[in-house]
């Protein structure tokens, strides 16, 4: 099981309208399927252009290593010459931070992962979060 | 002046009513602005894992050299030397076939670009052209 | 949906009895999911060192593009440059011939890639879609 | 001297049994042969799709460098740039923690090494190293 195109926009949606009420930032959000590829993404008008690398290393990292963004930082805080060596194996595709969340469905199994930038690190998960359970999934931040 | 997120979306929804219209393979369709970062992107469920990339590399082709799909084909079929040269400048990102689309507003000022893959090559240029002039665009394929 | 290991090892084990019975020189086999990741990977002895990197080539080409090696390969004849451009965004990692061949369950979903070399193309061809025949799904070589 | 297909398939069984055995979160094992070329690979049901890239760069390092993870990462702890540098030749292929194990024979000869990944890092080695004294083989963790 993979996510849908439809369920993908609800969740950038509903991230974008959290943002919106939080007053973040103007916000960009990328939703990935199971196997790591771009499913769908829309950056706000007044983001900077880098975003979309941004918001795709979150959550490219969440899926590669089936890893929430938060559980990453913790680990490259740890030991930043592991994160430094994953970074190498992909390319260095991976951003180890909050706003990369994985995305499971109601057995655990994980069915994608989304990637939220524009403001805080903690803000970008929290709104990612209200976004992905507007949507009836579960968010691993 | 670049694209909206608006515009944007409207593009890719317009673009993606027409290939059901037509009866097209699933599509997935990139809208980059002025400076040919991202704006959106969608993939039809049922579209192929590659399809971020091929859309982008149509669209930033065009972006980057200024040039619609079309126009970029005649010089790789004419010239294949120097497409590959482009393609050593740009981190090989150019995919030089139609569904590569510049955007244009009033007054003929590039305002971002527009990939389509799914279909064959024409008929994705087709798709975009639609989606392009139904959110008032001037569409170069 | 996506291969399962004990699937995958039955392709492998199928596919490599094959190539013995055509008497082949040694094989190499990989196996990919949906996404386009390594299952299961084996390469038999007296093959040369670089296999992996070839079979798996051909198999990521099936996937990313959603197109079996012999299709791949007929439109890397009528336009080189294309598939040259397809290497680019996929940093040099699509072999576009027979012997990449595309995983499909019952209702034609694709499920994953095999990638076989080690003989001619169209012998790696066959001994992939026995193996893939006996592990119950269909072969789009 | 290098290592067989029927030994890597039967270090990889006995590994991919000891995690089970421990209860150990899904595991990936790949084994490679004296001159760092992959010879098999199996990813358990479960383990996330970048598990190939971390087993293999865990087994890489060890035979590029002739040193057990463990090695290794009393090098990255003592000298990271060290292991920045030897990363940057080998184009980021090497992840330096245990889990990557050197296999020698009987005289002390090098003939492979196995990468594993999935649970903790001295989980991972522990399996590997239950795996390759299974199939009589010594392991260098």
């Amino acid at each position: 099981m993979t996510i849908s195109l439809r369920k993908a926009r609800t969740i950038i949606r509903k991230t974008l309208d959290k943002g919106h009420e939080l007053e973040l930032k103007p916000l960009s959000v990328v939703v990935l399927d199971a196997g790591g590829h771009v499913q769908a993404f829309e950056r706000e008008d007044g983001a900077s252009p880098g975003r979309f690398a941004i918001a795709h290393g979150k959550a490219y990292g969440a899926i590669m290593l089936g890893m929430g963004g938060t559980a990453q930082m913790a680990r490259a805080e740890q030991q930043a010459y592991f994160m430094g060596a994953v970074n190498g194996l992909f390319s260095g595709q991976v951003v180890p931070v909050p706003g990369g969340v994985l995305l499971r469905d109601k057995k655990g199994a994980v069915v994608g992962a989304v990637g939220v930038t524009g403001d805080t690190s903690d803000n970008d998960a929290a709104a990612a979060k209200a976004g992905i359970e507007a949507a009836g999934l579960t968010a691993e931040i």
